[in-house]
């Protein structure tokens, strides 16, 4: 009544079969494609290759200085989540997790299914170790980016939750209260995070249900986040998405190709904070949620006025091109992209990640929808500094609702054969 | 301050510039992949072209004897929408909706925004026609599909709301209560449903949320659904996707290229029903929550054996391959391919177009997720059918939650020129 006896003796390695079946699909996608690489210099190849080929055949490497994830050419879908560790979790319980989930992270990085016995390959006495979703499905430019939330380190009830009090990175601290802000408790903070981000969403949506598997017990999901449409681009090869107001969004965002201004903003530097975090970043996530009806019934020009941009070709209002840098003097003076400016934030520049996204619809029949807002930088208050210029005073303020928050540290990148871990515990 | 002067006279024609605009983006595609063409035979070249080019460069004629989005090879992303009209709303006003609908789905469905204004040529003074979201977006395969739910033909307090009672199809009533249904009423009916496809979800997004702007006044949403992967092939020229329990699914679903299957089992013939059904057919939409969590504790021989199927490649367990019909002696007696096979239910087949979905996560921490299910059938009565040998007998049920449902009447095609309203109010 099973065919599982066809599939050959149970003696057979279940990873050499889960291996050469996948590789099948893998290599097809990228013998197409070439070979994208992420990181570093290849991050511009690799979004040149990935847009030349078929959809879903790129593929990053997940190990390597810095992670992948934020540099590397923003891919079209996300699934986000924030996780709470159990109350009686213990600091063994947190190391394995996250020993199993840089395995778990390399395997589906590579198009490959959770451990080596896989959804098909192993005992059929067992349940799978992977879900089976993505079993046909390329790597798709699948990153998976780990953040640790300030509430790893703290002390509950007097004692230190996981011993990690005194590795505590100095800027990692809870956002401030920005006017304006309508947080909701649901969808704020959490011990840990995953982005996963990939050119098609049931390979993202693949990611975070293992990793959610896999830490049945220790931690559970807190607030999770779809993107389903990308806001930014983090690559001069990409094209400037637009957002849900109908912008161009993110044209003076950060480009992996600016190496230099990528080290100043973004990566941890040496001496910076924790050794333990040099080439490493930090993550601010926002859900913003976008009051879309009362903006589709704003008129054109006062629309432009508000953002500071043409809304057909994304040029400032000041003329000139989309890239054309906004005189500033010019640009009406709340103007979204006048007060984002580096020129009025201390020169500081955030790479943004963020996501369009929509849950459905809300009790009075209106959109849920908005920006889920990403953003990398070298330290969390060049995030607060630039939102204290927006908060209060951006004319945008009167068609969002900042509702959701968190702020995550993001370990430098795990070499082949290291684990998140290894960083966190030292 | 602005450089909206700079764009030429206010006097020239915005829809002749809107255009030409959106006519560089729409004929590059179309130019580099090949026109698409949807409905009868030209749905099997349709999806070959559509998988031969860049991704988005396929278009689906919105006029024709049928409505697409229905054998039209299901597209990767869905955005459904159902609406009530206001309860002041009147039969003028149901007509006007209809008729500016049909110009808006015309439009959009080739690509070009809502209205002769779009987003950015109308006059500045005035609101965008289109919220912009997708102005530089080639269709991506787009589909907007119209229903009519039971309510809309009911009177109210005695008074026959549109003046519909006497043109109420005869297959159109509310579904009975199955076994084990838990449906929610705010994921229930309708008045009218979108179903909006498309391969990239901000070009569904962008339909849905202009529909529904359209809509203000008159129609208001009731509920709606994001589905971020398809769970069917409803062509030979596709493979078979799989479903959040990691099995391919669909495998023996209606293909288009079945030209005579789906005349018997999708579309209301002559004489079915009332005269403006005909070349119609009949959308049930189920949406059903998986209990994710307790599917991946089971054993994988369980798995198949609930199913019916291998889960490596699809064949069912009496033996073969994927397409090797099963032989219902051997299979499982409460397996989901047998029960659920048309041998045993009077040899009816299902066109189902269903997606997969995730609304993030449950006050558990749960992934609150599952199978947003479509099919198309010639009489409701059909689907009633099938599914009354599932529930209370199908072995997945221990797995499944179904939450919401609805069924609508769906209308044959617009021709040219023509308008939704037409064949509702003859």
């Amino acid at each position: 009544m099973s065919t599982r006896e066809a599939r050959g003796p149970e003696g057979q390695s279940p990873e050499a079969r889960g291996l050469s079946r996948r590789g099948l699909f893998g290599l097809a996608g990228v013998g197409a494609a070439g070979l994208a690489l992420g990181g570093g210099a290849g991050v511009a190849a690799g979004a040149a290759l990935a847009s030349a080929g078929p959809a879903g055949a790129s593929q990053y490497p997940f190990h390597g200085a810095h992670q992948a994830g934020v540099t590397t050419p923003a891919q079209d879908r996300l699934h986000f989540a924030a996780f709470d560790l159990a109350p009686d979790a213990t600091a063994d319980e947190l190391r394995a997790l996250l020993d199993a989930w840089t395995a778990a992270a390399a395997r589906m990085t590579r198009g490959l299914p959770v451990g080596a016995g896989g959804a098909v390959d192993g005992p059929p006495s067992a349940p799978p170790d992977d879900t089976g979703e993505a079993l046909d499905l390329p790597p798709a430019g699948l990153t998976i980016t780990i953040g640790y939330g300030p509430t790893l380190f703290e002390t509950a009830d007097g004692v230190d939750r996981f011993g990690l009090a005194a590795r505590r990175p100095a800027a990692l601290t809870p956002l401030p209260r920005f006017s304006g802000d309508a947080l909701r408790p649901e969808w704020t903070g959490g011990d840990l995070c995953i982005q996963a981000c990939a050119d098609d969403p049931q390979v993202a949506v693949h990611a975070v249900r293992n990793l959610t598997r896999i830490a049945f017990g220790t931690a559970v999901i807190r607030w999770s986040q779809l993107g389903f449409g990308r806001t930014s681009s983090t690559s001069t090869a990409q094209q400037t998405p637009r957002n849900l107001f109908g912008f161009k969004d993110g044209t003076a965002n950060l480009k992996a190709e600016e190496t230099r201004a990528i080290e100043e903003n973004v990566w941890v530097a040496e001496g910076d904070d924790v050794a333990w975090m040099t080439g490493g970043s930090y993550l601010v996530a926002r859900k913003i949620r976008m009051l879309i009806e009362g903006w589709d019934r704003t008129r054109l020009e006062e629309q432009e006025a508000v953002i500071g941009r043409d809304k057909r070709d994304g040029a400032p209002l000041s003329g000139g091109g989309e890239f054309t840098a906004p005189d500033l003097a010019v640009l009406p003076a709340a103007s979204h992209v006048r007060l984002a400016h580096p020129d009025l934030n201390d020169g500081i520049r955030l790479l943004r990640r963020g996501y369009n996204y929509t849950d459905g619809t809300d009790e009075l029949g209106r959109l849920d929808a908005g920006l889920f807002f990403l953003s990398f930088q070298r330290d969390p208050e060049r995030f607060v500094r630039v939102q204290r210029s927006l908060a209060g005073h951006d004319a945008l303020n009167e068609y969002l609702r900042h509702v959701g928050s968190a702020v995550f540290a993001v370990p430098p990148g795990v070499p082949e054969g290291g684990s998140y871990s290894d960083a966190l515990f030292g």
